[in-house]
């Protein structure tokens, strides 16, 4: 299999697909196209021309089989090695954590404007009405889950799972934005951030030398 | 279980989670909250206050479970009815219907904006550049589709499927906004609007006397 990412530094979606891939277990090669370079654009086509991938990143290659769609790439994934590697078990868990994930997946707008996923920098940006708001959504969300289904680990749902995996890049934003908050989150967020797969995707954020001055956003899903 | 939808009218993720409902072959019960009414601010309740669903619609309960989010309760209840009654069983087909599934529930927000979904109306607007984008975005994948994997039926993955559940809401605004469409697509938009499900929903929308003047988008997930 091959995943297609953008560069690890801005591409949030990337970093979801790229986890899930590591979750699985499975074996994968990772083809890099940084964000906006000449590969960018020859990736993305000519205006108008039918793309299987939409011109976006993530993609999963497999064989003849295409994913694009981190969500998409998840699911695939799972029903490779089994659901189990990526949903709680229970019935109660796994609902709430699939919505979780389809919440991020489709919501969540003015956040990801206002704070670009950037694991370089350490910003301060003035945060929109909107924005708070999501991030109190968020916060709602991850303090129902870590104290309902939390017991087994320091993860969403105890282990690390789908929810911790669409919610990474969110942790790396409130961690460089600087956006406080309660105790029980700046634990949580710390764990996300000490898992070895989320340093070793930092510290190749760090090395990058490709940098992107007017970051736009929405070129990935 | 218990699913809670908006207007028939015109709440096109409360129409994707009724075909999952219908799909997994389960009994539910339905539950209507009119968009804006009254039940509606109640369900949302005050700004910032937590709340499960995020005051959207639709919403699944099962027992102690709570789904907001369509592609969330359509995950659950395939969890539950094996994953077969949504997905192709290919890996193939399911990669790409899952990929489009979730391209979907993430996109063609032009298309959302422009065009909201209002199956009483005949209505013709001005389309955007953007939402002509969508709409050629969507017939490739339609086409794409169809000619790899409709072989054993007329919808997208051949029978009624997951990807069918997710663009039946575009069925029904490129008929009533009259958006011109390839021959293949009109045929497809036939098989999806005369399905008997489709159908059902159709004549419970325009026997609905609840009318929003001012339609606001982003209340759903």
């Amino acid at each position: 299999m091959k995943l297609i990412i953008g560069n690890k530094n801005y591409s949030s979606w990337s970093l979801r697909g790229w986890l899930a891939a590591k979750q699985s277990g499975l074996n994968f090669e990772e083809w890099t196209v940084p964000l906006y370079g000449d590969d960018w654009e020859a990736m993305k086509g000519a205006k108008g021309e039918f793309r299987p991938s939409a011109g976006k990143v993530p993609v999963l290659w497999d064989g003849d089989t295409v994913v694009w769609d981190s969500l998409a790439i998840m699911e695939y994934l799972g029903d490779k090695v089994g659901r189990d590697r990526f949903w709680p078990k229970s019935d109660d868990a796994r609902g709430m954590a699939r919505a979780m994930v389809a919440e991020m997946h489709s919501s969540y707008m003015s956040l990801r404007r206002n704070c670009p996923m950037n694991i370089r920098a350490e910003a301060r940006v003035e945060l929109a009405e909107e924005t708070k708001a999501d991030i109190v959504r968020i916060l709602g969300l991850w303090a129902e889950a870590r104290a309902r289904f939390g017991k087994g680990g320091p993860f969403l749902f105890g282990t690390f799972s789908a929810a911790d995996i669409f919610y990474a890049p969110v942790v790396s934003r409130f961690l460089t934005y600087g956006i406080g908050v309660p105790g029980f989150a700046e634990t949580y967020m710390q764990s996300v951030w000490e898992h070895d797969w989320m340093q070793h995707w930092v510290d190749a954020a760090r090395a990058e030398e490709w940098t992107i001055s007017q970051f736009e956003v929405g070129q990935e899903a």
